[in-house]
């Protein structure tokens, strides 16, 4: 099937994962580093058959993990080709060795693939200040087994306290070819706006000039990863990477090649869809709360507010309770700093009016109904302006805390 | 007891409320707002029985509540002398009919006093955008008995979530004199720095010159109550104000008075006793958390770092699992934004060094018993500077979820 237009729309591709893009590879083991479980996988590569382009974006925090430090050295040059990660233990706070076992595992990785180490990025992900158990790691990466089907595989190696394991493709027509974007990701606590707690990787058989990937690797997960909150606080190891290998043949693709658009429309796709995947799984969540934020004095404002009314304890009780108290909304666009005109202001619950500059005439019951949803869209206009934002989040219930009172012990 | 040293230490009185400073008596009535339980107070009066300096803090939010606009219009002048408040509901997004409705609750307070109605300051608190029941008002005003005796029935009155009313006095010496300073305060829920969701309102039979109190009182609630953290959301409604009658004699308290340093010690104090109460009975809170900060390259860094660490909910949880995460400090420090030398930098459960540059050899069963008391102090060097800052929080437990989960309906 020929696409024509430059603006191609995507479609999911039923049990995609991220080796489905042509020209990737990867595998999983247990490996023994997490303690919850036998059957669980805890160490994977994922690899490209060919040179990729990359894009990288990492944590904002002064904390950075030792992962993140190298991966932001191997990707400083827009190439990598593989990556390779283990959960259970995070390798944040282990000082030198630390960086020296990020190595390693970049090394050990590089070594099996036949490729230089520094084609390699690497993730970690669990408990922060907990050394490496190297030996395991070694054993693992020896014996895993590579191959096109094992995407599913990977994406449980990066799970932590996810209920599930979380990996997508979509399909986008442009230029006359066929393209697929692939994502797997992980995250459901220490997930907030700025670069949220979370692995994302991206992987693509479009070939896509350095520079444009980076660029539209920032836009979409601005309007996608960066919008989403579980519990507003941030990881030590938030990496979202892509590479794209060329696979599926073509020109590179750049802003002014007429596939740009589609390929920008495609990657916002397969990111936000990872986006409310990770949110509605977020740690204890029963729902996906999605905020449609209007009528603010700048971009800024927008999602500034629509982040804060996710991340409030607030509201996520008061969605989880099915309690219809949108002053709360109003409380947390007020806490954001964001410009709001009371008396122009209205706020919704799903499609009902609760506040128009005065609390509306609504059913009570009716929206506490809509409240037991698993899916909640909160809608606010903040009467100052006619900027917008959406942002995603989920309600906080006793079960978030159940967690994570009892995480390393 | 005469104390001659210009700063005097201060020292509680047993048993005291907001109306043991000379001068003040207070009220309060059962009018039938507060939906929970018959025998709860929900309206209160707190008057001096002479004119007052008086100065006052609010809360930053965009989203004000009417009695917040009407009280910043009558402290402007620096006087007030009563304070008029309604638990249960609190007044905000009530449009144009709010405002008149505050005014009302200002003119029948001082009709009731025979005093001028914008001498009076009014707060609200309680849920979000339902109109004040006027009518259970006015009458509840009309009954009311106002006596020296009423100090712990007003901090009563102000209680919504809370578990137990929040009222003390302390008693200091400058000048050859005995003073007295008092608070009463409310709030668990809804509370994080800059300007925490609460009422805190303070009392003195000192004569305090105005722009001294003012700069006092910012200067006291910058390190107290401006530090305290339950859950990160703020109020709408937030309202720090203080009295000063001079009842007890002597000339004006400034900064240049020998009484100046004992005055802004003794608010100190006050301020902090009454920080600590809120922090300790934060929804749900089982545990009063203490952050020392120290090693920060800037005051603010040391602020932000303290407050952030309070603040995060993955700390909270794991000290209400009386579990040793120390990673989830340095988390919360990255996501400060705060300069760290991770290096440098140290961390510490009670006294019990968890990180040094790389994890520390400690007992893991200790710490975890250490976390099970009452009061956990976690103390955090940047290795950044020579700036600290201590702020205080709580642990987050299931029944914060149960409470906010169903608090309107």
């Amino acid at each position: 099937m020929k696409v024509t237009t430059s603006r191609g729309v995507a479609s999911i591709v039923e049990g995609g994962s991220i080796t489905t893009p042509r020209g990737f590879v990867a595998g999983a083991v247990y490996a023994g580093i997490k303690t919850l479980g036998g059957d669980k996988l805890d160490v994977g590569i994922l690899a490209s058959e060919r040179p990729c382009t990359a894009a990288a974006m990492f944590t904002r925090s002064t904390v950075k993990g030792a992962p993140v430090i190298v991966s932001q050295r191997h990707v400083a040059d827009g190439s990598a080709r593989a990556i390779v990660v283990n959960s259970g233990i995070s390798n944040v706070a282990n000082g030198a060795q630390g960086i020296a076992d990020a190595e390693e595992m970049c090394r050990l990785a590089a070594s099996r693939l036949g490729i230089a180490s520094d084609e390699l990025l690497v993730g970690s992900t669990g408990v922060i200040g907990k050394p490496l158990p190297m030996d395991r790691i070694r054993e693992g990466i020896a014996r895993m087994e590579l191959s096109p089907d094992s995407g599913h595989d990977f994406a449980r190696a990066i799970m932590t306290t996810d209920t599930h394991a979380k990996t997508l493709a979509v399909r986008f027509h442009a230029d006359g070819r066929d393209y697929t974007i692939a994502a797997a990701a992980k995250g459901s606590g220490m997930i907030h706006p700025d670069m949220a707690t979370m692995f994302c990787f991206l992987t693509t058989d479009a070939p896509v000039e350095q520079a444009f990937l980076r660029a539209s690797l920032r836009g979409a997960v601005g309007d996608s990863l960066n919008m989403i909150s579980v519990d507003g606080d941030t990881s030590t190891s938030d990496t979202v990477a892509i590479l794209a290998n060329g696979a599926a043949g073509g020109e590179p693709i750049r802003a002014a090649h007429p596939g740009g658009p589609a390929f920008e429309s495609a990657l916002l796709d397969v990111c936000t869809r990872t986006a409310k995947m990770l949110a509605r799984d977020g740690e204890g969540a029963t729902k996906l709360i999605e905020v449609r934020l209007e009528g603010a004095a700048s971009r800024e404002d927008a999602r500034r507010a629509a982040r804060t009314i996710t991340a409030s304890p607030l509201v996520k009780t008061a969605v989880h309770g099915a309690d219809p108290n949108w002053g709360r909304v109003l409380m947390a666009v007020g806490r954001s700093g964001a410009q709001i005109t009371l008396d122009n202001a209205r706020v919704w619950l799903g499609d009902t009016l609760m506040f128009d500059g005065n609390r509306a005439t609504y059913d009570e019951s009716a929206v506490s109904g809509y409240l037991r949803n698993e899916d909640v869209v909160i809608r606010a206009d903040l009467g100052s302006g006619e900027h917008r934002a959406t942002a995603w989040g989920c309600d906080m219930s006793a079960d978030y805390v159940h967690i994570n009172s009892d995480y390393t012990t």
